[in-house]
């Protein structure tokens, strides 16, 4: 096990009516005035903005809004972000969304302090230093964004889509937690978001460090959860239990509880961003392609842990050669994924003939020559994984 | 699932020569005079107390310490610590030890801001509004308290045992935990902490919530790495990787990471409390001693969730009827804790005799006329229970 920090100060307020708690978290941590962050209209003709108002309002507290956050944000609304907010002198950035928002929230959270462009952060030239407090009150289980100190924006002009990760100055202070918000999400929505924990969870369980057994349970624990209330919520949209249950292990898969001590991977990830920069597909429904294909090229150069994963996850008999262990597990992470509505290939992602030289080109040229730590990925690798997700 | 709160903002350091760091974490977490609470001898001998000392001048932050407390910690040295404190102007407490150590600093740092007797805040006369933070180097993995807002103390002229329990207040700002300072634990104090790592887990597994899935898969994975590390340990003392597995376990055992959204149970705690404060044995002991006996007589009368233990926890085949599972599983508990060496009766726990009758009546009079969730133990249930120990 590698010597590790776990740090998770986050406060999450989980459960029915939990946004009505907003105003009151908001005062407990600081905020006067707040910018609050959303997407399209579905938080205001359900009734949600007008509810956060409400509250924020019982709690005498002052607002102004960003609204138009897009599935893979872009630079352009947190430019236009921290503009507003240092002209509205906001003091706490409010998050009322998924993934995409929340992220755009922590850009602006920290750039708004900034003198310089806030994409230095992104790009390695700058640290996050000092940052506007981020809540959050969140409707999409999916990116774990709520519980993290990490954002993914990209930049429109050149697509370049970057990961900024921070230990402690992006963490949300606190994450308001409805299970019942999450009823009206659409099918392929809620499976996007199912496929985006399981990678989260996956990303750090595939790792060459030894004796993480904790580490290895703990992942396993959560995507036999996910598996098992998967099913229950894709027949009953309005299971308060299996909402709730996945919404938690959204949140888990993404705080620091997966993965403690472990050297993690991230090729699958890196290897997706590129597939929703340039295709702008949703980045649940690249991963459900890119990460069978990815564990497929495994078994060729590094089976231990795959085999593992089908054993223990995917409840594959011991029976057999490694191989066909292996191959077994893949092919019923696959079933499970169809059987929730996701692609598991590219021409089901819509992508019939993917530039993939252009991928592999951009991969590396951001990422580096090597990509990933359970195995180490060349341009040549990862050439052949993209042609695996065909 | 229930409505929860998950709130750990304890920053965990956690590997080897971890406690180097104690002077930087002091000072990040606003500390300038710290009063060290510590134990015996030990971690004098070990050189520990030297190098925690060099840290902390490293930084340039001043010292006074308090030293001697006992396991099954009494109030009396909260009070030396209180005046200590005051007298010395400490403005955090360093505790340096387990569960006992730790317990205590919380008291004292919660005393030293209160201006009535400490006492009232575990008898539920008064809520700790403020106290003095307090930092952790730990030493023994069992009690969790690194990771807790609690703190469980014995008054010793009445021999009542009470917890105080803070979700916030008494949470330690950071926890610095290097396995190494684990390998001179004599086996038996491992085991005792073992048990009681276990205990943790359980309490919160036996719960009567509904639609808990990702609760009990984390607990189910836990005590699975605590089972496999722990026969590891028991045989290589100076094992990094099971010593390491163990003491992460014992921490997200306890700061919420388990039971998300379950009503807790505590009664086999309760029931131990009453034994440990009456015959000063250790507190894991006793647990060994005491959940076996309360599973037992759970199989008569609410044994949906023993079962299920059985099966995902000790691997019993589902073939059988729920009372040849349930107590299959209990009987693999059982041995399971004979083999690290620990009693499972009171008599191997050299009570040959107990007091049953007082054992009652002290627990029903600290706690209620019922204890616990998962059944509601009247006086004759709890006679049971004690008698099943024997």
């Amino acid at each position: 096990m590698n010597n590790f920090v776990f740090y998770s100060p986050t406060e999450f307020v989980f459960g029915k009516d939990a946004e009505a708690q907003v105003g009151t978290m908001v005062r407990m941590y600081g905020g006067s005035k707040v910018m609050i962050v959303y997407g399209g209209g579905s938080i205001v003709r359900s009734g949600l903005l007008l509810r956060i108002q409400q509250s924020l309002q019982e709690s005498s507290l002052s607002y102004c809004m960003l609204s138009g956050i897009q599935p893979n944000p872009t630079d352009a609304k947190v430019y236009e972000g921290i503009e507003l907010c240092r002209k509205e002198k906001a003091d706490m950035i409010l998050a009322v969304g998924g993934g995409s928002v929340i992220d755009t929230a922590k850009a602006i959270a920290a750039g708004v302090l900034y003198d310089g462009d806030f994409w230095d952060f992104y790009i390695g030239k700058a640290v996050v230093e000092k940052a506007l407090k981020v809540g959050v009150v969140l409707t999409i289980p999916a990116a774990g964004s709520e519980g993290s100190g990490n954002s993914v924006i990209t930049k429109a002009s050149t697509l370049q889509k970057l990961s900024l990760r921070t230990l402690k100055s992006l963490r949300p202070v606190f994450s308001i937690m409805n299970p019942e918000l999450t009823y009206t999400l659409p099918p392929f929505q809620t499976a996007c978001g199912i496929a985006d924990m399981m990678a989260h969870v996956m990303e750090r369980y595939f790792t060459n460090t030894k004796d993480v057994e904790i580490a290895d349970r703990i992942c396993e624990g959560i995507l036999l959860a996910i598996i098992k209330e998967a099913e229950v919520v894709m027949k009953e949209p309005d299971n308060y239990g299996a909402r709730a249950n996945l919404m938690w292990c959204g949140t888990i898969a993404h705080n620091g509880t997966c993965g403690t001590g472990c050297e993690e991977d991230w090729a699958s990830h890196f290897l997706e961003h590129e597939i929703s920069a340039i295709y702008n597909v949703t980045h649940g429904a690249g991963l459900s392609v890119i990460f069978p294909a990815w564990m497929t090229w495994m078994t060729e150069h590094h089976i231990e842990k795959i085999v593992q994963y089908a054993i223990r996850v995917w409840g594959v008999s011991e029976d057999g050669t490694e191989k066909e262990i292996a191959m077994e597990g893949i092919l019923r992470l696959k079933s499970f994924l169809s059987s929730i509505g996701l692609p598991v290939t590219f021409k089901e992602l819509g992508i019939e003939h993917p530039d993939i030289d252009r991928l592999v080109d951009n991969l590396h040229n951001n990422k580096g020559e090597l990509v990933g730590n359970y195995v180490k990925l060349t341009r040549k690798d990862s050439k052949e994984i993209y042609e695996l997700a065909l």
